[in-house]
């Protein structure tokens, strides 16, 4: 799922009328928006994609509720080329930013529930994950989680802010997972946070 | 082909004329014909998945009537944003919903047919299956299939509560899963319906 | 990719214009051309897709050559849904009933070509393959392409007779493997053809 | 991703607008530019499979660095079916020309960063890589960035011998390989190269 909404995103950037002798620069400028919003959706399947193969490092077995919370996870990442299309036709509109936002609010609060189950469960777990690892792994989701919902919450105003924010939320998490790796104690699983 | 009938589902959802300072709200209620195709098909193909799943993990080894019995599985389920597509466009008209229907019958019915080839051939499975068991398998699609005929036929009249009835669909699956699972003797493989 | 150009099919099955209180007769006569022109394709792509897989059950590994034949075979299996597009719009149209069949001859010739190729190198095979095995592995494929080639041939004249042609191919395709897997002796890999 | 971008290519050939009775030969004229593309990002698609499985049946582990690295590397690629599209509309514009070969420089520089990543880090690798068969690996993705970046610069008087040049790419890099292959020291792991 994850490789699929990667490559259907690409099917978002429409091709864009050139008049015969078009110069590179302004063709460049006018598919800015589609690859602007390619790129942020491009990078949200793909933190969620290794950050899903982090957790299910750790898992040694599924459960019936686990599996329904991973389709439940499913389903707003297969939303996401919807919103990416919504984004880069409407980068002005706060309605098509809200939309976006919610989106990826959805994704960040599913990755949180898939974390808290799996991490409750010492059945579910290669070996029982101790509780210093345990807050490294929701920090690493609520920080992308705080930051979409104060992307969401501006869009009213200042919606092209909101898409700035949702740029940023990559480097917080690129960030805030370095801290979780150096910070942990030896052997901690947190180390192979991707 | 689960994975990905599931993300194509998405472009299905066509990216709506917003004025500029449209709200949220409205925008929302002009995209909710298309959500509401998109979260029922999505449901339905996940449900497919994890019931296939569930019958794969009994199954030892294939033959060829077991392989074709799959693709024709599969066909139904490749139609499945086609279906989408169609009620997404035209909720309120019998004809869309009675094609969506007919989908769902078939995907209904060949999963029956997989499940009966199946479980009838124990050289097939990893452990013979006992009467209760396959009883409980044809039930809990059985369930589905009787919704789905109704709501086929009702279309003609009252095309808005057949699709009520196949959004409906999922949570008498759950249901009848979460009865088949816990009315099931230990070690019965119904226990590990999902 | 025999999943994916699987689903992706459906992509050219387009939503028709429904006036209000259309009835599903006259509906599902409209979209007959496209539902033909997908179901086609799909018994080409799960016929492509079992023999494949039947080829390489019996493979042990691969070499440089076998590998880019195989991605010369993909060519004209992932052209298939531009080919089902065309005649899904041009039924009766004999330029877009030889590309159609363009492709699938092409599909036919490059199976072939694997066939042969894999099954003179025994040390890419599991066992080596005895004579009538071979002999029952190219009939299997001839088949399919001498009908192909019929079909492209006629199809200046008799464009529909070419589809049907077409339609054909896969009973034609299941009959020699029944008689390839009932003539063959015990042991034979032609008994595990699908 | 190779195989979902592979087969996303052919959305992007359109269906042409047959007049009735329309002859195979002007036809196939009209979906030249589009099966040129086609074929191009095919083959290219093609080339970074196959040359990503070489380098993977070297590798034993990945770190966060290899991981992040690969998934910019899918980045371009991603894309390609884009180019694609740009290409076969705009097959004589300088600027679509020009969006095709950044799109392939990327893929090409990225797919080099990998390399001297991977090869200079014994830990993740299967066995110690030496300096010829490491060189040789350079050599192999060197070519093609060459030729890339030649077709791009002279895509502004002549966009026509650009493609052309990037049509030709395959062919050096296929003959890159095989010298490659065949003055390799014995046991080397260029031998393998596909």
């Amino acid at each position: 799922v994850f490789a699929i909404a990667l490559t259907l995103l690409v099917l978002e950037i429409h091709v864009p009328d050139l008049s015969s002798g078009a110069r590179l620069g302004p063709v460049l400028h006018e598919i800015r928006p589609s690859f602007i919003a390619f790129l942020i959706s491009f990078v949200v399947i793909a933190i969620s994609w290794t950050s899903h193969r982090d957790l299910f490092a750790l898992i040694r077995r599924t459960d019936r509720a686990l599996v329904w919370l991973n389709i439940i996870y499913m389903f707003p990442l297969s939303m996401l080329p919807f919103g990416a299309a919504l984004i880069s036709r409407y980068n002005r509109e706060p309605a098509a930013v809200h939309i976006y936002g919610l989106i990826l609010i959805a994704i960040a609060v599913t990755r949180l529930a898939i974390w808290r189950y799996a991490t409750a469960r010492p059945h579910l777990l290669v070996a029982p994950i101790d509780q210093q690892s345990r807050r490294a792994g929701y920090v690493v989701v609520l920080v992308p989680a705080v930051a979409y919902i104060i992307g969401f919450a501006i869009a009213e105003w200042v919606p092209r802010v909101s898409l700035a924010v949702f740029a940023m939320v990559p480097v917080l998490y690129f960030l805030s997972t370095t801290i979780a790796r150096s910070s942990a104690k030896p052997g901690a699983v947190e180390r192979d946070f991707t």
